[in-house]
């Protein structure tokens, strides 16, 4: 599956090296830019970190229809709702698009608008689906490359079902928290403790590991203690 | 509720002007910064845009105990997982912080920390628990602002159950759609085609009605088209 990130007229070159360090931090590589190749200077590969190879290898086009002519899909992002649009397109959320992205077939591109003024009407006519990323109605602006860093973000989540792929750490089963609970109870029963402190010891105790996001690994430690 | 950002040792004037913006994005309105207040200049001033408030409001400590003495639930992030770290902990991802920190009672800090070397071991271990945003391998290390908006982008999707707040349109039900289908399929019955012709219209206008975030009043509007 090919999505590509299409960025119309950017104006700061801090934000192209930011969505291109972003790109990488969500293994996103085709970036493709509406405008002039003199947005990419020394800010923008400062703010690209080690991901100057997706700077480098960014494409440019004259204009929104030679950027989008390739693609099967395409979704339009805008921070501006509702308003004065002529064409009222309900918009979706970025999670809503990461749990329908995967079953499109095709190349998919995702567009980013101005920084001032986001995309134009006809731009976004051109597109398949409006997405926008719900905010404040007391500032609902996003800079942009924390637009595209909250869209890919979502979709990479999406992607790797909210696992770390580095990790290799169950999170303890149920069972696993029940048997931990059910020997710390015995353990308390033992104690020459008053009633109602034993009960809420093991009220404590039980909601503490409900709450802990304790591992597998972690609990069977734990349950040698009470042993 | 009360959820405090904090930020350790922050270098770049940039992102904390960048954060405020965000934190505005989402609705977010206490910062700490451990550190000096010169950070905030001209640079802070103008990546924070409409949110010079939360910049100007912003809480500064010498050190990081202060920053989080009156705070009853700490949330440490890294984006250095695994590895070297003594103290192995799990981290939680964004998604589920969100599922869980709104049943969390007192005041709230998730802490960020230093652009170049994150938070200390000794930092992370004094807090309740440690986030990580799920990131690829090939580059994991986020810009700082970019973290910060992933995080309270969740925390306030969660809040506001994903819905856009400012946007009163419903999708089409079920009901809705079923009927615009019926509508279409006698529409189509009635038309001099070849019987595959005719199922095929129909499968594909069928999907063409799922795939497409219809609303409630398009799919009524569509109706008319085929009575």
């Amino acid at each position: 599956m090919n999505i590509s990130i299409i960025l119309v007229e950017p104006k700061y070159s801090g934000n192209v090296g930011s969505i291109c360090r972003v790109m990488k931090n969500f293994d996103f590589y085709d970036l493709r830019i509406v405008g002039s190749r003199e947005i990419i200077n020394d800010e923008a590969k400062m703010m690209a970190m080690h991901a100057r190879d997706i700077l480098e290898s960014a494409k440019f086009y004259n204009n929104f229809d030679e950027a989008i002519e390739d693609l099967d899909f395409i979704i339009a992002t805008s921070g501006a709702r509702g308003g004065d649009r002529n064409l009222k397109r309900v918009p979706i959320t970025p999670k809503e698009l990461a749990d329908k992205i995967y079953s499109i077939n095709g190349n998919i591109g995702i567009v980013f608008g101005r920084e001032d003024d986001g995309l134009r009407n006809e731009e976004v006519e051109k597109c398949d689906l409006l997405l926008s990323i719900p905010t404040s109605k007391k500032y609902p602006i996003m800079n942009l490359s924390h637009a595209v860093a909250v869209v890919l973000y979502e979709l990479y989540c999406k992607k790797i079902n909210n696992k770390f792929e580095d990790i290799n750490i169950r999170e303890a089963s149920k069972e696993d928290k029940e048997l931990l609970i059910k020997k710390f109870n015995e353990f308390i029963d033992k104690k020459n403790l008053p009633e109602h402190k034993k009960r809420l010891c093991k009220i404590i105790f039980k909601r503490l590991v409900n709450r802990a996001f304790i591992t597998g690994k972690e609990a069977w430690t734990l349950m040698s203690a009470f042993k």
